[in-house]
C-alpha cells in the first residue's frame, strides 16, 4: 500500500484525456496535474525545447512525494522522454510503450496508422517501437498540427466543415493504406473522435493512448505493490503555468467531468 | 544621425510581416529582432502572461545598443504595453496607435471593424483607442483564433476549403454590421488577406497595422533627429527562443523576402 499520489504532466490541458482514463482505471489513487498552459503547444517545437520543458515540469511534480510521473504529452513521450528517464529516483513513464503495444496486439493486417502533432510524427519514436515489437508491420504517419488548435477552440462536433476539410485530408494516407488500426497519438484527438471514426469507418481500430497507459499503470502499480489499497475517492490537484482563469470550465471538457479538486498557478522558471 | 539598431520583438515569426514593412518604410535602418518562437502564440493566454514575456523580451533587446523598441505584436500591443513602455529609457512602441489612427482616418461611415487573437479582442484595447479618436465610431469586434495557426501551417491560399469556412464565420459579424473599415489586428493576418479581401469585398478598406506602425516610426525618428542617414543598405540580426532550424524557410514566407542576416538561437530564463 503506498499512498503517495502519482504526477501526470502536460503541455496544456490535453493531458486530463489521459488524467479521465487513471481515474477510470486507478479510482482509488491521488493525482496532481501540471498543464504547462504558459507554454503550451509543445508539439511543433524542437526537441531540444521539448525536453528543456520536460524536465522542468518533472522537476516540479517531484517537490511533492509522487509515486511515479506520467508524461500524458505525446509530444513528450516520442521527443526522448526515455532518454531522461534514468536520471530519477522513481518511474517516469510516457504513452508509447502502452500505446505501441495495444496497436500490435489489435491490428489484424499489420498495417498500422499513427496520426500526431508534428514532434511526435518527425521523431519516428512510434514507428520504431512497433517495429522491434512487429517487424513485418507496415506504418503510415501523418502529422496533424491543426487538431489541437482546433479541440482548443471547441471546435470538435462531427460535421463541422472546418474541421472535416482538415481531418480528410491528413486521414486520407490512412485510407489510401488501407490501415486497420490507428494510433490517436495526441491528447486531444479523443475529443474528436467522432469525426475520426466516420472517416476512417467502422472497420478500423482506434487506440487511445490514455486508456492504454492508464491500463498499463494499473498492472505495474499492481504488481509492484504501490497501489495505494483504496477503489475509490482518489484525491485530485492541479497547478497550470497560465492563469487559473477558466481551467474549470476549459478543463472539464477534456476530463470530461467537473473538476473536483483545486488549481494553482505555478511559475517553472526556477526548475 | 543614429546608427543604433531598432529592436523588433513578437511572439514568434508573425512579426516579421512588420519587420517587412520596417524595411520599405526605413530601408537604411539596421534591426535586431527577437521572435519567442519557444513560447508562440500569446494570442490565448492571460494579460499577466503575456506581460511577463513581453518584459523578458524587451530586457532581451535591451542588451543592444538600440535606439527604440518595436512590439510587432498585437496580442503584446493590446495588453498592457503602454502600461510598461514608462519603464524603459528608450521609446517602446507596439501597434495599437498608429492602427487605430489609421482606422479612424480612412472609415466614411465610422463603422470599423476589428479582427485579432482572442486576448487582443478580449482586451478592448483598439475599441478605447478608436472611440478616444472618433467618440461617434460604431465598432464590431471578433476574435480569430484558427487564424494564427492556418497561416503557420501554410493554409494561406485563397480557397482552402477549411481557412474559407472558418473566415466566413469569423467575419459574419464584420459583414452584419457593414463596416467600412477592418483592422487586421494580428501579424499574421496579412498573408491571408486575399481570402479577407474576397469575403469583405471591394468596398472594405483593410488596415494593416504593420504599414501604419512602420510609417509613424519613420516620422517619428525623422522628427526626433533619430534616422540613421542611410536610405538603403539596413543589416539584420535575428534572435529565436525555439531551434533555429527552418528559420529561413519559415521566415522568408512572413519576410515575403529572402532571410538576409544572421540567426541565433537565446534562451530568456534570465531576463
Amino acid at each position: 500500500m503506498d499512498e503517495r499520489p502519482i504526477g501526470v504532466f502536460d503541455s496544456g490541458l490535453g493531458g486530463l484525456t489521459v488524467v479521465k482514463r487513471l481515474m477510470e482505471f486507478l479510482p482509488g489513487e491521488n493525482i496532481i496535474y501540471l498543464g504547462d498552459t504558459g507554454r503550451v503547444p509543445y508539439g511543433g517545437r524542437s526537441r531540444g525545447t521539448i525536453m528543456k520543458y520536460a524536465r522542468q515540469d518533472i522537476s516540479f511534480l517531484l517537490k511533492f512525494d509522487i509515486k511515479a510521473v506520467i508524461a500524458a504529452c505525446g509530444t513528450v513521450s516520442t521527443n526522448g522522454l526515455e532518454d531522461i528517464a534514468g536520471d530519477y529516483h522513481i518511474p517516469v513513464r510516457g504513452v508509447l510503450g502502452p500505446t505501441a503495444k495495444a496497436a500490435v496486439r489489435e491490428t489484424r493486417s499489420g498495417r498500422i496508422g499513427i496520426i500526431g502533432t508534428k514532434a511526435s510524427i518527425l521523431s519516428g519514436a512510434y514507428d520504431r517501437r512497433i517495429m522491434e515489437l512487429m517487424p513485418q508491420a507496415q506504418i503510415t504517419s501523418n502529422a496533424c498540427p491543426l487538431f489541437v488548435p482546433m479541440a482548443e477552440e471547441g471546435r470538435i462536433t462531427d460535421g463541422d466543415v472546418a474541421l472535416d476539410a482538415v481531418a480528410r485530408e491528413y486521414l486520407e494516407p490512412m485510407k489510401s493504406a488501407d490501415v486497420d488500426t490507428l494510433i490517436m497519438g495526441c491528447t486531444h484527438y479523443p475529443l474528436i473522435r467522432p469525426t475520426i471514426e466516420r472517416i476512417m469507418g467502422p472497420r478500423v481500430r482506434l487506440i487511445d493512448p490514455g486508456e492504454e497507459t492508464a491500463r498499463s499503470l494499473r498492472d505495474q502499480l499492481k504488481s509492484d505493490g504501490l497501489l495505494n489499497g483504496r477503489d475509490q475517492g482518489g484525491k485530485y490537484k492541479y497547478f497550470v503555468t497560465d492563469s487559473t482563469e477558466g481551467f474549470a470550465e476549459t478543463g472539464s471538457l477534456f476530463l470530461n467531468a467537473a473538476i473536483d479538486g483545486s488549481v494553482e498557478h505555478v511559475s517553472l522558471e526556477d526548475f
